[in-house]
């Protein structure tokens, strides 16, 4: 079945997958029966916060993620003797490197976690939340180094007349990876807020990355996607209990340590397994909503402190969102970009004759609100998971078949 | 001035060490002047508690040791490249084991780190704190077994008639070294409740173990040192910034979070330097306090919610406090236990006509108090810091000049 170009046989190579396997199954299991238990602890623990998008206003208890990214944790950290017993048992020379991958990685998500979850807890300063992302992928930088250090680029077939085979990148494809690790763990943190979106993404970008280690585990790297299943196997179990309880109307919610926790894991993969272009392509709709979000992250048009879409409780249904201000505040580049977006018809902006401005906030869930009408939370949730769907589908277009355009076979 | 036996010379073999030192004194600045800053984030969070020995009762911040636990691992991540300049830059075989080491710590400690954290906020129950230090040692244990796997243990001279020159614990090493962890985490955090105290017993440990550091530098086993070096000038460096606030009158509380972050510390540089023996030894008042807890830890006697010295108001001094129960509703073991302690006259116990007993709480703290009598809270502490540096020069006594006694020199 696979073309696994070692000394070991198949099974030798897929016993380690199926061990992982079965103990995420296990996990699975525990992550649903211990969210029940243990959530009225973080309500104790003043971890909650009111659904803005029901009629009831229950406390719902705030950042569950902890819970089923100590699971994983656990389940990788049980899991890690198991593919390195035949060295172990045989005494054949150890693969230092590849155990100081499995320990890097595991130290960039734990560093995560715990910054996640002292987020969710102190409600830490966008300075931090840039700055300890980047120091917590320091290590798994270094490992990179160590163990690979090619920062080697192919350049695409078209540019190559410019720019010949291959560029060395150099010091600028470490930059990259870091700045990839901060991206994944902010990009998934800001496009949330209606019950079930992150787990949901977080579970499409992870089957996503598992299809894909699937399918090139027959490759000459099925080393690196190997690891990547060891990581994505558990880190699917966990979060598919937390979407029971996440999932509309939701009895907890995840927490920007759920968002972190994802990122860190899904470039973790990524840098580690030399798949980081593609991990970024399971991201489109990541991007398209960072990208949309720019002009007001930036505050180039002013941005209220929550971009939530607006709960009309008479209908049950959610509508856009909006940010109300006077023209006269905003910037030229604030203006520029409102300019474009109207010529694009990708923005809902109305002006008074006083100049004052109703504009939908800049979400990708707004946006799709704008095109669809107000609707109710779970359809809406579905929608935008459908998109990350389509784009993954796409992802893998571009990774498959289009990839014969840019680069040789 | 060091004996060292490998190719490299005096200075490279200090060079790591200095730039470590310096880092760490920018660190102890980065400290205090970060903690003012950030300790209203924590009562906002509803993350304080009132100090019960004093009169004012004000909100203090709580669990501030993931502050000082955040900054020692960001001192640790940035130093990380610095020891290994030298196999980068000259492209000499890389120690992939010496990294390795690297990584685990660095990997125990951010789990314990944010174990601490979650237990200050969500207030665990006692079966997580001895699960998941054991579980967070994992990788730790696995990295001694891949780099030394030594189980060896050289048997002290009178005893070895019976067990010959050496034995081999076997898996029993692995099961010390994971109680270790286990122990130290929990040790330091049941010796606590005064000012000052869990930091300050924790500086006596650390410079203790930077001073045999120092001593051994000159020994066959120096590369184990100077990594224990590594880790204890900034540990030691961001705990006395934190002293500085949690110093009678605290205006910081460092909560379990700081405990397990130290605990964990000290088992690491124990285990991986291979002086774990030795850093027990550090441990006396820890391990006294623990043996004279037992009773009440495992309810052979009544152990109320809080074991802390009680306040008296009008003379602003501490008293013990006490446990009052019917002697009937103690056990046979507990009937036993009190009688040994009361022959050895290390308990207060009154009973009354009707069987009703006040005792002291087992706690050293509260033992000195029985000892010395009431006392304000700064001496208290000062005299039991003033135990723990006698016991580190008992621990350096027995570790030099009467080793010899026991073992070849």
């Amino acid at each position: 079945m696979f073309n696994v170009k070692y000394t070991e046989d198949t099974w030798k190579f897929i016993f380690p997958i199926l061990i992982n396997f079965f103990m995420s199954i296990i996990m699975y299991f525990l992550t649903i029966r211990l969210i029940p238990k243990i959530k009225n602890m973080f309500i104790k623990a003043n971890l909650y916060g009111i659904d803005m998008n029901k009629k009831s206003g229950e406390k719902v208890p705030e950042a569950l993620g902890v819970v089923t990214g100590c699971l994983f944790l656990i389940t990788l950290f049980l899991f890690i003797p198991i593919p390195f017993t035949k060295y172990i048992l045989n005494d054949i020379n150890f693969p230092h490197n590849e155990f100081m991958e499995f320990l890097a990685g595991l130290l960039s998500i734990c560093c995560m976690l715990l910054l996640g979850f002292a987020d969710d807890v102190l409600d830490l300063r966008w300075r931090h939340k840039l700055l300890l992302p980047t120091i917590a992928s320091l290590p798994l930088l270094m490992v990179y180094y160590i163990n690979f250090n090619s920062t080697l680029i192919i350049v695409p077939k078209p540019l190559r007349p410019w720019f010949g085979f291959s560029v060395d990148l150099w010091i600028f494809y470490y930059l990259y990876m870091g700045m990839l690790a901060v991206f994944c763990t902010n990009a998934i943190n800001i496009l949330a807020g209606i019950n079930g979106l992150e787990v949901g993404q977080s579970l499409i970008i992870s089957i996503s990355i598992l299809l894909f280690n699937l399918i090139e585990l027959s490759g000459d790297l099925w080393k690196a996607h190997q690891f990547s299943l060891y990581f994505m196997l558990p880190y699917i179990a966990t979060s598919l209990g937390l979407l029971k309880f996440n999932w509309y109307p939701a009895q907890v919610f995840v927490g920007d340590t759920f968002c972190y926790l994802s990122g860190m894991t899904f470039a973790v993969v990524g840098i580690i397994g030399h798949f980081s272009k593609t991990t970024l392509l399971f991201f489109i709709p990541q991007i398209i909503n960072f990208l949309y979000s720019v002009p007001q992250l930036f505050h180039f048009i002013p941005c209220p402190r929550h971009r939530l879409p607006k709960y009309n409780k008479k209908t049950d249904k959610l509508e856009i969102s909006t940010a109300i201000f006077n023209k006269k505040d905003i910037g030229i580049i604030g203006k520029f970009i409102a300019w474009i977006f109207r010529k694009l018809n990708i923005i809902k902006w109305q002006e008074d004759d006083k100049g004052i401005v109703t504009c939908n906030n800049l979400t990708l869930i707004n946006y799709v609100l704008i095109k669809t009408g107000p609707m109710k939370e779970p359809t809406l949730t579905l929608i935008l998971l459908l998109i990350q769907i389509i784009s993954s589908s796409l992802a893998f277009l571009i990774r498959y078949p289009l990839a014969s355009i840019f680069y040789e076979v």
